[in-house]
């Protein structure tokens, strides 16, 4: 049973969103992934919002790009907390899905993450960093998994030359 | 019975609101106003999004300052023209609001005006001027209006002193 | 005879308003296309905004990039509503296009939409959806239009692999 | 014992980060808070963040301003989630505090709110979000926090007078 | 008989072009102001840029805020050379009027100068040292001012107390 | 003798200053063209200034990227108009060199057109409306380009295909 | 024998400069200060950074807000490291000033600090850091300045009620 | 021994960062190089900067790109003056790197250059100018390097062809 939701605005916002998912396998945490629109299918965004929590996902990943709607919108609709990847548009490189998903009124906050597809890897980071508090496997693997990177990033020094 | 629903997403959006009121007043066009968040009551702004048409209301001003999600989504909702006016928040002085009401995908069109109260009055001369293609009272005041404003502007030089 | 007139600053600014023609042809509403300049044609300029009306043109869509005076300046000199589309510039990447059309002083709105090629759709979509207030024929294919963009967003997800 | 964290570079970050504290109190979560420098405390600042998860805190929150290392540094030294808050700066009115929290790289997520008072509260209410997935009590009050707020936003429309 | 033209779009303007026919009468070079909108007064400009040279008006200055289309449509309908100068404007610091004024296309040029009341005394001398290029009056006056400048910046030293 | 001086801060930017070399060419404009550094030349620059009057320069065109200094600081040792090209940068697409350039303090105005390509081309067109005002054969070579150019935009809407 | 120069490009800079020389007297380190404006008195300014290594002078801090040649053009001559402080400006918040100091070509650096007062103070700080390297009154004095910082941040946490 | 160290947060920064080393190499500076990451190595990042003082390290050189923590961590831990380098990035071209290098709070100062390889290859200057100060050698060839660098500008002019 998915413990998280990735959703995304758009099939051409797979290529950012992948990343999140390469993550959540790679740490093995279950996750559902689906397209989920905010101006075309609004109300199969209120319904999936809706259904969240009682389906048992522990956290949603939004992503969307431009007057990014999505994350924000699903974050009114359900307790479920909501990160949000703000995908870098065509014109003006994603400045504009940034501050439509963090500048959120008060009462209804998303959880943004940086643009692009390292926010995207990140938002699976941080949806698994926030299972792992109640799931010590999960914990276990992300350790690890900076243990690697740490020592990768030290080793690259070699390659300064 | 009202031609333009004047919608916005906190009362403390009535400041900047109301100049778009004024001026259906001022031109004698039909209105309704109400406070619709898109973040603290999703389901009556798509209620409402729904049964404007059937109302019959021809265009819809909505306005909304952050990550201003009130104009877009409403906008998906129902095929009346939107108008969205980006109320000026405090820390980036509306330019969130802007981008995110201005920059909607393919598919969701929004009519955007210009950041606060001027953008506000402007929402309702456009959405007079839009109701004025099939209504000859609307379009003869507009006009009175222009020429006046006209006529001011010429004076005004008198007072370069 | 047109109803919608869509004006562009230059012939390299076609590549990004065609996508508004295409839309109106998709929809079967009648229009007509020129280059008209705010700066090399002022007085054409002039010209269009003060004929447009009693040629029947119930809404105009004008395109330009850059210091993109074109929708204002034709929207100063008509009381038909004048959506604005920002071409994408090349050094700002359309800021300064979006700018210059959106930031209208009180007085002369223009219905601004989303910098470059989805905004030049959205504005065909938006000219269509205000023709449809009166026009039910239009209203019906906007209708279908935005079903089938509802469906093709449902089905896909099926190509998140 | 404190489930959330909540730390800030400096004092005079309070007015902004009070916002977080009292959503927490209003909600019955236990919190801790204190000042943590990144530049003026450094070695404390690991330190906090090394001992966070075996004090049983379960999420933190770090507000800072200008170029605000807090959030990100925490972040790199625990595998507990860290919300950021961009607390508004002087002269960049909080657009550098955001970009210096949100642009995190690939492996270090941070889950940023929005610029000032706002995104502290949502801070607070997010965090409050992660408790409740593992919390019914919390949940409860925040289900009743937002049908509050649903119910002042519907009556607030009496006010647009 | 006036050389330099001053035009503003608003009254509201005054405040700031003030500066420049400040300067120009500290320099005793001719010249004339007026109100001149390009959004209510198009005719006007148009009629205002066409008389301005067989007038013997050598340079004009155009003051204008937000979408400041003010310069560039005097630009575009006369040669004499067009002084534009950006105000302040509300929200958006006056980057609005900026990019609006200098951004102009290939042909039509206009010799932008700062946001504000700098800009507009800087419009001001600019205008005489273009006079002065054929008038060795104003040369040397615009002489006299530069030296006395410097002598004040040197002279200030003593108050860095 | 030249009556424009174009100068440049890098050879670099001769692909952009060229623009402007060619309009001047193309209206018989007497010019001179010169690498001349702020940074890397500050004497020559200095002396550049110094003799521009006294040679007959009657404006100099000054290009320059990033933290354009050039066109200011000649500029400030002359009394010669100036005109300011704003280079396009690498990172800041030309934004960095557009301030750098305006917004020049009270007392030393650069007249500044837009960054790239178009504005170089325009800074030779202002230049040539400068030497215009004291030169009926340059106006009228200007009168016949304008011309052109109208009746090469109105042509080119046989264009939109 | 001043080991610091401090510059500023007008005698409205000693607010925001004063900070800087604050902490020099502070920590005892040996300094000048003087108005010297790029824009007012280039000559006194050439001679200035021509004359600052044979005085001694070991660092400069320029400050200035706009267009800000100051820093670079003194870096431009003398190898002396200059420090350049972006004065907050009235328009666009330093942001101006920032860009035109940091953005240097290749070949001429410049110490770039924060917009403002705060980057003011530091600028001291840094050129007391580089003094230091080769003085070690002034490192200890440092070391005690950084301690205190940190007993402060320390104990103010029992402000946060 | 190194007098310079130059670290970065990734080994992917070193095709910027390998500019700061070419200039150290060609005027002999002795320095080391290192990828040192603030987020992924952060008790790394700490024992460099600790140690660096004691090494004879005079001056660092931290480069790294979007929420660029690395200069601003090292410049609290130590008191050997930091260079900071901000790597243009993927989506806002080095903004947020700038911001986040150099708006440091009062207290730890940030020495910062341009975004990008300009950048690196100052920053390099910059630590051979403040290691002039005390070495002969070094500043002799530093004025070589500038000398030839005017060389190379002045007949540049041959090119503009």
């Amino acid at each position: 049973m998915a413990k998280v939701g990735v959703i995304m605005g758009s099939v051409s916002d797979w290529e950012t969103m992948k990343e999140a998912c390469d993550i959540l396998e790679e740490l093995d945490v279950a996750y559902e992934k689906k397209v989920v629109s905010a101006h075309r299918t609004p109300d199969l965004m209120f319904q999936y919002a809706e259904e969240a929590e009682q389906k048992g996902i522990e956290v949603i990943i939004a992503g969307a790009g431009g007057a990014a709607h999505l994350p924000g919108m699903v974050a009114a609709k359900t307790l479920v907390p909501v990160i949000g990847v703000p995908v870098q548009s065509k014109a003006l490189n994603g400045m504009d899905s940034l501050l439509s998903i963090v500048q959120m009124p008060k009462g209804v906050p998303v959880a943004t993450v940086a643009i692009g597809k390292a926010g995207a890897a990140n938002a699976g980071l941080l949806a698994a960093q926030m299972v792992a508090v109640h799931d010590e496997g999960v914990k276990l693997r992300l350790k690890k998994r900076r243990a690697n990177a740490q020592k990768m990033a030290i080793e690259s020094s070699d390659q300064l030359v």
